[in-house]
C-alpha cells in the first residue's frame, strides 16, 4: 500500500531560470493548496492539467516565501499514476529548499531517489524495464542512447519479452496437458514440439543478446583511452572532439573533484575518455601520469586511439607499444599530415589493419571523416544495427537473458536425451522466471529497492 | 520591437529528473506545434495555463525525441508578458539539447542570458530594480537574503523609489511655475519650500543608503577567514558550520576547478569562507597554503574568526597576529574550553573587545550560540533590522543613490546660498534621473545589456 505524499526537487541543483518541486500521493493537491496562495483560488477545486500563478506562503507564519507557479495533475493521469502537483520556481539554491521544508512540515515526506517511477512501477502505469530506462534516459550520453532508452521506456523491450514469456506459456500449457493425461501417448510428438519451440525461443533471445554489446556502449560509452609520444597531438586530438556540439563533461557526484567523465560522440556513438585532465593539462599523459597510471588506463579501455607523429620515424618506445598492443582494439592515428612524412606506415597497418590505420592532420583538421568511419566500422562491427532500436543494454536484462537461455538450452537438451517432460517442463518454468524478472514479474522488494536506489532524487 | 520568438533551458544542466525549456514571442505556440504530437491535439487551439502530456517529433524525420509535458501561457499572463510555451522533459544532458535543436530549427532564437526577465522588462511587466532582483532570488545565499530579494522583485524598491521621484516632480513643477511667472515673487518662500522638500528627500535616501551596507552582506555574504595556529580547531569549526543543514558550496562555473565558494548561514547572516578547501585538506591553513596565500584571504575578508587554544598560553606568531589585526573586525576563538585554560583571555579582551572573545568547545560543541551572537552582533552593529524587508543591496543602486544624494545636497546648499532657482532645477532634475535609472527609467540599452549579460540562460 502507498499511502503517503512525497515530494522531492527534481531539477538538477545549481542556479537556473527554473526550479521544480514534484509532489505525489493523494494528499499532493490539499497538501499544496495550504502553502499556495493566489486570491480565493483553491488548488482542490481547480481542474486537473491546470497551470496557476501565485505565492508560496508559510501557513505558521503568514510569510511570502516564493513566487510560483502550480501545476495540477490529478490520478491517474499522471507520471505516477497518483494526484501529483508540480510546483515550479525561481531557480537558486534557497527558494526550492524553503518550499520543499514547507511541504515536508506540511504532510509531505521527502520522496527517496527514483521513488516516483517506483510509484510509477508499483501502480502499474509502467514495468521493471520501463522504469530502468527512465534512469538510462536521464543518464544518456548520445542521442542514439537515448532513443533506445526512450524506445524502451516505452515499453519496446518489455513487449519483446511478454511474447517470450506467451510462447513459454503456451509451451507449458501444452505439456501440462500432456502430464496430467498421459494416456494420450503422443511424446514423441511433444517432443519436437517442445524442442521447435525451444529453439524459436533461443533464436530470439540469442537475437537480443547479439546486441546487448552495442547496447551498452551507447549506454555507457565506448571506454577509451588515447595514448602517444608527447607532442604527436593527443591534445589537438581531444581538443577537435571537445569542438564537437555535443562534448559531454560530467562531474561524478560525490566522489573526489578530480574524476571527471569526459564523452564526445562520434556519429551517435558516445566515447567515454579516460584521463582528458591529465592529457589536457600536461599534453604529455605517459610522462606526467606515471607509468602505472597509463597502463591502468589502457587496461580499462574498449578502445585505444594510438597517436604518432608522421613526420618522424617509429620510435622505439613506440615499437614497444605497438608489439603490447597489437592485439587490443586499436585505431592507429598517423597525424600530422601536413609535415614530409617519414613514418613506417606499412609496421602500422601490419600491426592493426588497414582500416585500422588513420591518416590525419589535426593542425588543417583533415581526416577526422576517416577516424570517425573507423570508430563507427569498430562498433558495427560484423553486427548490424538494430532497425527497431530494441536493444538490451541493461546489465541486469543481459544476465536474465543469459539465464533463461541457459536454461531454455537444457530444456532443449532434456528433451532430445528424453528425460521425462515434467523434468523439462522445471527448465522452461525458470526461463520464463528469468525473463519474467526483467519486466518486474515476480521480484523482491529488495531487488526493487536497490534498482531504484540508483535513481536521482526528484525522478 | 520584440519579434523574435525565444528558447532556452531553464533549469540547472546536469542529471535531474525534470528539464524545463522555455518559449517566449509571438511565434512560441505555432512553433511548438510543429513538435509537439499528442493525438489530434493542436496546442494552437487549447486554452491557456493548461498543460498536455505527449511527444517531441522531429518533422523533418517523423523520429520521436522525447516524451514531454508542455504548458502553454498566453499574453500576457505569463512571466515575459508574451506566449510562452514551457516544455518539460526528462532531466540529462542529451534530451533538451535535442529538443532545444528543433525549437532553433523551427522558428525559435537561442535566448541570451537574462532575455526572459529582459522582456518581462521591455514589456512592461517589471521595472529594472525587480528585473535585478530576479537574479538575486537565484543566487541568494540565505533565506533573509532570498526574502529581501523577493521583496525587492515585488516592487517594494521600485515604490520606494516612484514615490522620492515623484516629490520631486511636484517640487519640480512649483519651482517651474516660479521660473515661468517671477512676477509672483515668492522667491523666499520657495526657497524654504525647495530647502523641506530636498531635506525630506535626503532623509529617506540616507535612510535607504543605511541598509546598504547589511543589503549587500546579505546578498553577497559576510567575507569571512578563519585563522589561527596549527591543531587549534579551525577545521573542526568549518565542520561544524558545515554540519548546519544551509550549507551551501558551489562551484563557479567557468573558472578553474578548485575555485569553491563555501557559505554557510549564522542566524540568516551568509558567510562566504574562504579557503575552505585549503582549511579541509591541510587542517593547517597558514603552513600549507604559503603565507602569502592567507594573507591575501586575511586582506580579503570582512571578518576574521581567530581561532586560539585555550589550553595553551599565547604563542609568539599569535601574539604577532594579535597586534596585526587588532584593527580588523575580529572574533576571537577560544576553543578547547574541555581542557584545563592556559590562556591569556585579558589580552584578547584587551585587543578585541570583550563582545568579541567567544570561549567554545568544539569538541562538546559548546559556545556556539555565543559566537552565533557575536557574529550578528557585528553584523547589525548599530544599526536596526529594516522592518519592512527594503534593503537596497545592488551596487548599482546605492551609486545611483549616493548620486542622487549629492545632486540633492547640492541643491540645497545652492537654495542656502540664493543661487537662481533655474540652476537649482538642474540639481533636483540630476537627482531625479538618477533614482529613474534605479527603475530602468531613460536607461540606455547597453546598461540594460550589460545588466542582463549577469543573468544565466533560461531566465
Amino acid at each position: 500500500m502507498i499511502e503517503d505524499t512525497i515530494a522531492a526537487i527534481a531539477t538538477p541543483s545549481g542556479e537556473g531560470g527554473i526550479a521544480v518541486i514534484r509532489v505525489s500521493g493523494a494528499e499532493a493537491v490539499p497538501i499544496c493548496e495550504k502553502l499556495f496562495h493566489a486570491g480565493s483560488k483553491k488548488l482542490t477545486k481547480v481542474p486537473t492539467h491546470t497551470v496557476h500563478y501565485g505565492h508560496i506562503v508559510d501557513p505558521s507564519t503568514g510569510v511570502q516565501v516564493e513566487e510560483a507557479l502550480v501545476t495540477v495533475m490529478r490520478a491517474p493521469r499522471s507520471f505516477t499514476k497518483e494526484d501529483v502537483v508540480e510546483i515550479s520556481c525561481h531557480g537558486g539554491f534557497v527558494s526550492v529548499r524553503n518550499v520543499l521544508d514547507l511541504l515536508l512540515e506540511n504532510g509531505a515526506r521527502l520522496a527517496e531517489p527514483g521513488e516516483f517511477t517506483k510509484r510509477a512501477f508499483l501502480n502499474g502505469r509502467i514495468d521493471l524495464s520501463q522504469a530502468e530506462a527512465v534512469i538510462d534516459l536521464i543518464r544518456s550520453k548520445s542521442d542514439r542512447a537515448f532513443r533506445i532508452a526512450l524506445k524502451q521506456s516505452e515499453g519496446s523491450l518489455s513487449k519483446k519479452i511478454k511474447e517470450l514469456r506467451h510462447q513459454l506459456v503456451e509451451l507449458m500449457a501444452h505439456i501440462e496437458v500432456n502430464i496430467d493425461y498421459p494416456e494420450h501417448d503422443v511424446e514423441e510428438m511433444t517432443n519436437t514440439f517442445i524442442k521447435d519451440k525451444c529453439a524459436a525461443a533461443l533464436l530470439e533471445i540469442d537475437r537480443l543478446l547479439t546486441t546487448a554489446q552495442q547496447g551498452k556502449i551507447l549506454r555507457d560509452g565506448l571506454v577509451t583511452a588515447i595514448v602517444g609520444r608527447p607532442n604527436v597531438g593527443k591534445s589537438s586530438l581531444l581538443n577537435t572532439f571537445a569542438q564537437e556540439e555535443r562534448a559531454i563533461v560530467t562531474d561524478i557526484a560525490g566522489t573526489t573533484r578530480d574524476v571527471v567523465e569526459e564523452y564526445v560522440n562520434v556519429n551517435g556513438i558516445p566515447l567515454k575518455l579516460l584521463d582528458t585532465a591529465g592529457i589536457r593539462e600536461t599534453s604529455d599523459i605517459v610522462e606526467q601520469i606515471g607509468v602505472e597510471k597509463s597502463r591502468q588506463a589502457l587496461a580499462d579501455a574498449d578502445l585505444i586511439l594510438l597517436v604518432f607523429n608522421g613526420a618522424e620515424p617509429l620510435q622505439p618506445d613506440e615499437l614497444r607499444m605497438i608489439e603490447e598492443l597489437k592485439d587490443r582494439q586499436i585505431i592507429a592515428i598517423i597525424n600530422k599530415l601536413d609535415l614530409p612524412q617519414q613514418i613506417e606506415e606499412e609496421q602500422l597497418n601490419a600491426a592493426f589493419g588497414e582500416e585500422c590505420v588513420v591518416r590525419m592532420s589535426l593542425l588543417r583538421q583533415q581526416g577526422i571523416d576517416d577516424l570517425e568511419k573507423a570508430i563507427a566500422g569498430i562498433f558495427f562491427s560484423g553486427q548490424v544495427e538494430s532497425s527497431d532500436l530494441t536493444y538490451v543494454s541493461n546489465s541486469r536484462h543481459i544476465q536474465l537473458l543469459k539465464q533463461a537461455k541457459h536454461s531454455l538450452d537444457e530444456a532443449y537438451t532434456a528433451t532430445e536425451q528424453y528425460v521425462p517432460i515434467d523434468m523439462v517442463q522445471i527448465d522452461i518454468r525458470r526461463a520464463w522466471e528469468h525473463l519474467g524478472e526483467i519486466i518486474g514479474d515476480s521480484v523482491g522488494d529488495s531487488l526493487i529497492d536497490q534498482i531504484f536506489s540508483q535513481f536521482c532524487l526528484g525522478k
